[in-house]
């Protein structure tokens, strides 16, 4: 039996986590899931740290929907720097899924990429413990979790 | 009986650490406080490290207020680079309380943002220790601390 | 017996992978390859670092494609802060080849550009196991991989 | 007895450090003084480093002074970086003194400014080991080191 | 016998090892020089750390010059940081000659600098595990390695 973290925030304005908990559990079985809840995005490398630290996590899904500002895109930056250093210190992936507010262009959209997002992410989650070869087929294909994938770069 | 710790700065222009003590004691009981300040935001890391190493604090509020030029910017993420490396170190939390003094379009702004602002990461940081579910409850709500919360996005 | 190990993502748009493990293949033996792939480029880090633990690989070549976006250019630098963070706590060289989207001035030369970096890079990979004082013959010669060098500096 | 240290350059063009010791001694007694001089600001936290471990001081006192491109802000921040780790493996503080040369109009103003600033430094460096209430005394009001303090914000 | 390291590139378009190494020869005796070649700027910080752990060498002089591309100053301050890391790690001295290539107003004057810079920083280091009185004397005293010293500012 694994055992899947996730991580949020109370800043983001769309339960994320809640997509992806309904996709994972699609997705396949052999998994329990851990959930904790932050303020904000700074909150997260922490919170992942404990997961895996005192909830025997294998793996971590890390939510977050930073602002529009600098300082929101500041904050992200030190969190993803955080979350790959407990990574390191744990051995362990961290899924991050962060969805800025500026990708999309009014609320509707960005509730659908959040959502989407989410739940693509939701299976790279489960891929990476329980089928990492069809990551290996998929390399290099030009992927993307949320609007569409770009594809791979044509060869002529 | 937990302990909160306290670290803030006397380069700050206003006093958060008390709006944050005040509030605290109002939300609930079982915690002591144990506080220091130092002279600017950098130093706070260390502090607050020192408070979870020394003091066996359970959680820790770093308060600042960068100025606004580019410097003070670069300070205040530097500082939240080694707040996270803190957690990282010792598996703790720490609630970081930053007011940008460009935030507010004056000084009375600036005195109400600093003040809520305390007040409402106070009542975070209680329920991290005290409530953990009452965030999980607020998972994607779009809660922000100071000004109005900009809420959850409207599904369709 | 070496083992070099190869990570890479399926968010880049070209197998460059497949690209260096055919170079290596043509520029000696001796070594075994293990791969792995990742969705994102702030994924490699502790890829990279568990090839190197669990795997017992000697290197590691660590491939990525970021976009052209300002968050891609920072998913890139996150990236490469965790590689060099990865090789200090394994005294163990990365070689981090990265082709950004923007390099190239269309999609054919974007391919070109992958395609060659990842191969020259092989090659360095190669010599830095097997064949170090190739590395020291060509110091200071401006070489670059991918497009042509840019060579040395003519002395008068 | 107490042990300061003394780290900094001979890229700055002031002897900060100098000014430092002399206000420290007029302001109390029980401590000895260390002092160590690197070639440039991003010399300074390994420097600091082994006044603490080799040296036993118990804080440091760090001077650099950047100069105007963005090299030198980029130098400084990696040193700045550098300074909260040190601080943070050893459980001790560091103050930091940079003075940047575009803090001044002039050559006569950057000196007034180098020379307050280590010296209102070194007042905060001798509370943080001898007199800690000092500090929380004067929590949120608005002090700076060189140019006059700001104060307070006034709350109506 | 101390033991100084050399590492730099073959990225880099001036053998600048060489310059400091006739430097540090003609500067004085008791050391042995071990030296190492890397492909780019950010695989100097591994290599740095590997001379001072399988080598034990007493101090390492790390080369590099960033081109002229945003890419090129994000991929210097990498690989600064990860320098000052390997410091932190190791409590030894790394000292860093970076030459940018737009330092310079063209190829003659980049040779110079180059130059220049790293038979300068070929002194301190030999200074440093040598003389470290030396350095102290000119604390405060603006000097720059390359290009002429700018000197201490005038006090009145």
């Amino acid at each position: 039996m694994k055992k899947i973290g996730i991580v949020d925030t109370t800043f983001a304005r769309y339960d994320m986590a809640k997509s992806a908990i309904d996709e994972i559990k699609k997705t396949g079985t052999g998994f329990k899931i851990v959930r904790c809840t932050v303020p904000g995005i700074k909150d997260l490398p922490v919170a992942a740290k404990k997961l895996f630290e005192f909830e025997k996590c294998d793996i971590v899904m890390a939510f977050g929907m930073p602002g529009k500002e600098p300082v929101d895109k500041t904050c992200a930056h030190e969190s993803s720097l955080g979350l790959i250093q407990v990574q390191l210190l744990t051995n362990k992936h961290i899924i991050e899924v962060f969805v800025h507010e500026d990708e999309a262009k009014n609320d509707k959209e960005l509730v659908f990429l959040a959502d989407r997002r989410s739940r693509e992410h939701a299976v790279n989650c489960y891929n990476m413990i329980f089928k990492p070869a069809v990551l290996i087929k998929n390399a290099g294909k030009g992927l993307r979790q949320g609007f569409e994938d770009v594809g791979a770069l044509k060869e002529e």
